[in-house]
This record gives C-alpha cells, structure tokens and sequence, in this order.
C-alpha cells in the first residue's frame, strides 16, 4: 500500500521526487493543473474506474455497482484537487483524491462488492491564489457557481476567469451545466492535510471536522498624509503607518483573548499590507490592510469585526487619519453533516486511531458539497501544521491511515 | 520679473502648466531630465551665460567677468538640480536654477559688473529615487564620487547607473574628471523650497541654513513563521507583523522624546514595509522594515539607532521571531559654512524679509559642494510643506524674494 502510495503521490504531483524546494505550481485551469488532472484520469482508470469530465472541468470517477438495476442509485462520493498556489506543497488536494483512489483499489483487491455506486472527485481550481476565487469546480457541481459575477475576474496577468476556463477547451457559458441533481449523491466526503497542529497537539492521529469557518475578510484603507520624512518635524505629522501600528497589535490580541473566553476559538489576522509610496525618505501617507478573521461561531466573527471598527475609529481620531473599514467578504460557517461526521469518527476508531474533533479553519470544496449533500471532513496530520509551501508534508503512514479510514467508511457507506 | 520666472518654471518643468494631477517624472540621467537640462542651457544662452557640460552632465553657465586677467579668479557659484522623483512636483531643485538665472538677469540688467565670475550650476541626478544614490553630479564635481562602487548599481528595470550614464553619452570612465580644484569656485550656494513648514511656523519669511542633516538608515529584517491564517491557532503563531508593530509606534515615538529634551530635533520613520507572502490567507512570515533617522547631531541618531537596536532584541525574544538590523546608509551631518549663511541671512533681512535660522533634513546638492568650497542654503516656503508629490507649489512671490536675495548676496560676492 505504501508502495502504491508513493509512487501515485509523485505521479499526481507530475514529479520525480516529492523534494522540491521551489514548490509546486498548478494553478486553477492552467496546463499544469489540467496536466495532473490527465494522471488522476489515468490512475483511475488503471484501477477499473470509468471517469468522465464535467462541464466545469472536475474529473469524476465511477466504481458502478454490479447489481442491476443500481446504476443510477445515489454514489457514495469522495473527493478533493490537484491544484496549488504558487510554490505550494505536494499534499494540500493531491492527498485527498490519492486515499479516494487508493481505498478504491484496496476495496477491489479485498473483493468488496458495493451496492451503491461509488465515486472519487478531483475538482478543478480549489485554491483562491490564481483568481481570489476559491472551489470553482465544486461549486459548479453544487450549483453555488454564480457565473456572471466571476466571468471578468482576472488574474495577476491579466486573464479573465472565463479566459483561462476557455483555454481548457471548456465552454464559461454551459459551465453551470456541470450542476448534479440532489438525488446524484448519497454523501460527500474529503480528506484533507490539516494545515495546524491541532490533531497533534491533542495526541490524537486524525480530525473528524464538525464545521467549516468561512472569513469575515476586511480591508482598511488609512489616510494620513505624505510629507519628506528629514523635513517633517514628529509633532506635525500623520503617519498612516504610525496609526495603524496599534490596530495590528490589536486585532492579534484580540483573538487571543476572545478565544479563551469563547467555546469555540477565533482567529484574526492582518496578512496583507500596502504602503503608499512605500518609499524611504516618505512619511506613509496611505496604508492598506487586509484582515482574515475565521470562526466556526458567525457571531464571534461579527463581534471581532464590531471591535475592529470601534478601534479603528478610536484611532482616526488619536492621530488624525482616516480610516474606512470595507467588508470584502462576509460568508456564514458552514455546518458539516454530524452523521457524516460520526461515521469517519467511527471508522476511524474502529481502526484503532485516535480521533480529535474540530472545526475548519480553512475552506475547502466539502464546504460547497454540503449544501447539497451530507458531507463531512477528515485530517490526516502534517508536519508543523505547515501548509501553502513547498515544505509541506503528510507521512506515507499517515496517508496510509487516511486510505484504510475512507476504505473501511465506504464499505459501509456502498452497501446499502 | 514675475512672469519671467513663471514662464521659465513652466520651461524647466517641459511643460505649459503647473497644474499637473499626475506630476513630473525626470529622473536621473534619463532623457525627461537631459531634456530640461537643455531648457536649463537655452535660458542660460538667452541671457547671455556661457554654458559647458562638463563630464558628469552638469550644465555649469557662466558669467565672465570684463576686467581683464581675471577670468580664472575663483568663481561665486549658485545652483540646484531640475530632476525630479517619479510623481514629483515642479519647484523641488527648479527653483534653485530658476532662480539663479533669474538673478543674473537682474543683475545684468541693473548693470551690475562682476570682478569675480559667477556660475549657475544645474547639477545632474540629485535624487535618489532611482538608483538609490543621491547627488551624483555635485558628487563628481566635488570629488566625492565612488565610482567602482556605483557602477553596478541597477534601477528597478535593471539599468545600472554606468548604462544609463553611457545612454546619455557620457563615458562612466571619464566622469571623476568633472572634479574641479577648490581654486575653481571661492563659494557655492542652493535656493531650494524647504520641504516642510518651520520657517512659516516660525512666523518668517526665509530659511538660512547652518547645517544638512544627513541620515541613518536601517533595514530591519524580522522572520517568524508563515502558516495558514485559518488553521493556526492565535497562540500559535510567530507572526512577523504583529511582532513589528509595536516597533512602528516606539520609532515614532522615541524621535518624538528625544527631540523634546534635546538642544536639535530629530526625526525617526519607518517608512518602507514589505511583508512575505501578502497574502489574505497567510500569516506574515518575513516583514523588512526601512527606517529614516535624521537630525544634524549625530549623536542624537547614533542613540536611536542604539534604541531601535535595544527594542528589536526585546521584542525578538517577546514574540519568538528574529530581527537582524541592518545599517545601510550613516553619514554624517554636513555643517555649512557660518560666513556663508550670515551673508544669505544679511541679504535677504536687508531687503526686509525676516529670517529663521534652522538646519536642513533633507540632503541638496550643497552638501557635496560643502566638502571642498564655503557653502550655504536658502530655504523659500512651500506650500504646506509638500514635496515630492503633485502638488509641491511654491509661491511666484517667494521665488521673486529667492531670487531678489540671491541677486544682492552675488553682487557683495562678486564685487571682490
């Protein structure tokens, strides 16, 4: 298994060897992607699939069930992707649909015979880097797609969502075709890398995920003024950068403290920051922030976002900037299937591992799928919880672990 | 004299209106500055100067003098610089020239005759906006240019100060033989606007310069560990921005102490940030933060520097990341010369404009020239102390007084 494992892990990654320090670069609809997409295809064929491509790209692989009669019946599905963010690791997507595959294969050679039909996704263009879009392919398939909206959304280059789609030879008109009927699945599952520490630091091998967190996304311009940074005396200033300091200090402290008087945790973190001119002898006249705040509780959210407004008026005035806080994005968590979730716990402890239970602090396709379907989510650990690297890293025991979990959950899952 | 001096601002600046939204791009030793170097050169001929380009592209025009044996006396030199940052203004190194050439009009035509040369000098590539390195021209002339260092030096395209030199045909090897003997010049001076508001704060008319603050300059490299935003737990994280904010407000604030208990104030920014990867969902990793120190006692920066260093290895070990300061840039202070400066200040209070005495923080020509010949500076107000951007402005009626008090300090100069 192990064997099998590795070998398809480099495969699916289009690599020789999994060491990589520039990363990996698959970007949602490019050829790279669609490159690795090719290998899914082929790897799921080799072990007896039947695949076909949808209208948004996902490639859906089919285990029929020999029963006649159950051909349309709803299949248990399982699924993830194969594309990165620039200079990316080799598991974030890859590690899902490869235990999907491999518990396939283990299924067959212990001669499993499913009654519902049973299904691997690999779904095209998860990651946000390309587009600041994420799961286009999933969302696709559960209808959430709103295609008028992300049809001129470019990339840094300049090529529109509908551009790139149609430069894989798939139509941006009839891509909402890719949309299945409710009754085309029984249940939804993916397994994905943690991406934290969480499962570990709970000694425990594995996650049974209760919710996704999806972001409040905030961007704060700061107005101050530029001035010649020898010329200006201190007390005459307005230093965007000076004004903002404190809230950056704030927003961590914040989380911290609302997360230890909360259930469920909360974090908040100013990732992105742009200086104008960002020039050594200007005093920052504008500063733009961009804030990531995620929890599975949707109000412990909106207080965070309350406290970042009254802070930044706070602010405007103490040292006389401006400051407009715009929400970029604002989407409820999304509540996973908890029947779903018992059974991945089950099979899971039934096995002999240890479960943790937590929430998603990140968004993956699962979170599209269970608005239509039952659905839930597994961790497999990775190294220093780091993820979006090129160190990046999921043991072949912990994969192993993912592909016997799935395997031993869709055995019961097709058998009725 | 005032629509002479607008309609050659508007010549210097190669256009027909002040009011321009996106500002003046000439940088150093592009074709946008050669071109109003030329401009410089035709008034100067119109005015009946004698103009060279000596090896560096400075444009030196001079009036002889008509006594006979004479013509190789020392010569009383004013001037500035007519390139500019990118979105720069129109008076920033432009009223300097303007305003020399306009005095020798009005000398001339008042009939005044020179026993000594005078020279208006128009230097080339004062900013550093391009490569990073200041003055160039009044560092040939004076002899302070490091030419093997500079040679490689690349703008942002990549263009090396030697190609873009070699572009405006002028050879790199030969450009150290613009360095002229101190018997060249018996004293320098530069009009330029001051950059800030202290001489109006002041309630006066004019600045008189004693000495040019030259900087400090840090870049302070902190690393901590990117990760996901959404899965790594607040308690977590070695986030390098939050790790760096509170140095942001300990800069400002510092400078702002120690300009209270100090005999000269001094000013601290942090006014360059570049955060890896700036990206909505990943923790800062790598933050490198500029900072600008100015004051003319070098003491005074030295401290801050020292507490900047004292605060990085506090907060180091506070946050768990790292800070390596680096010193790019300490120079020291350039002091003018005294007899030079109580000239200017004479000039212009005998004319009825009242003075302020203060020391310069931004770095002009005058300090090169200040290494080898008694220099001084003469600050005009500009309008609420804006330079480098689209709206520096300056009034006609502060360049006529520039120009008036130049004129009468040349006539004293040069009538010995």
């Amino acid at each position: 298994m192990k064997d099998w494992l590795e070998k398809h892990l480099k495969e699916l990654n289009v690599t020789t060897s999994m060491e990589r320090p520039e990363g990996f670069c698959r970007l949602g609809y490019s050829e790279e992607e669609w490159q690795a997409i090719e290998v899914f295809v082929s790897i799921a064929e080799e072990i007896g699939l039947k695949v076909r491509r949808d209208e948004a790209g996902n490639a859906i692989a089919r285990w029929e069930t020999e029963e006649k009669g159950t051909e349309d019946s709803p299949a248990a599905a399982v699924g993830s992707h194969v594309d990165t963010v620039k200079g990316g690791g080799g598991y974030d997507g890859v590690a899902g649909v490869l235990c999907g595959l491999a518990a396939i294969k283990k299924l067959k050679e212990e001669g499993f015979v499913p009654v519902s039909p049973i299904e691997v996704i690999c779904f095209a263009s998860e990651e946000s880097s390309r587009f600041g879009v994420s799961t286009i392919g999933s969302k696709a398939m559960s209808g959430l797609l709103n295609k008028d909206d992300l049809a001129d959304v470019p990339d840094e280059d300049g090529i529109t969502i509908r551009q790139a789609v149609e430069g894989m030879r798939i139509s941006w008109d009839a891509i909402d075709q890719a949309e299945r009927p409710e009754t085309a699945l029984k249940s939804f599952i993916e397994l994905h890398i943690e991406q934290g520490t969480r499962v570990e630091d709970a000694g425990a091998e594995f996650g049974a995920v209760t919710a996704v967190a999806c972001p409040i996304r905030l961007k704060i311009m700061i107005k101050g003024q530029m001035g010649h940074t020898g010329t200006t005396p201190m007390g005459n200033r307005k230093d965007a950068l000076v004004a903002v300091s404190p809230l950056i200090t704030f927003i961590s402290e914040t989380a911290a403290s609302l997360t230890s008087s909360s259930e469920v945790p909360i974090v908040a973190t100013a990732s992105t920051i742009e200086l104008k001119p960002n020039v050594m002898t200007v005093i920052p006249g504008i500063v733009e922030l961009g804030v990531d705040i995620r929890s599975v509780d949707d109000d412990l959210k909106r207080e965070m976002e309350r406290l970042i407004r009254q802070k930044c008026s706070q602010l405007s005035s103490e040292f006389g900037v401006t400051m407009e806080v715009n929400t970029l994005v604002d989407n409820p968590s999304i509540q996973l299937d908890d029947g779903v979730r018992k059974k991945l716990q089950h099979a899971g402890e039934t096995l002999g591992y240890k479960a943790f239970v937590l929430e998603s602090g990140a968004g993956h396709d699962v979170m599209n799928m269970a608005a239509k379907w039952p659905s839930g989510l597994l961790f497999i650990p990775c190294k220093n919880g780091l993820s979006h690297h090129p160190e990046e890293f999921a043991s072949l025991e912990d994969l192993e672990m993912g592909t016997e979990i799935i395997a031993h959950y869709l055995k019961s899952e097709a058998s009725i």
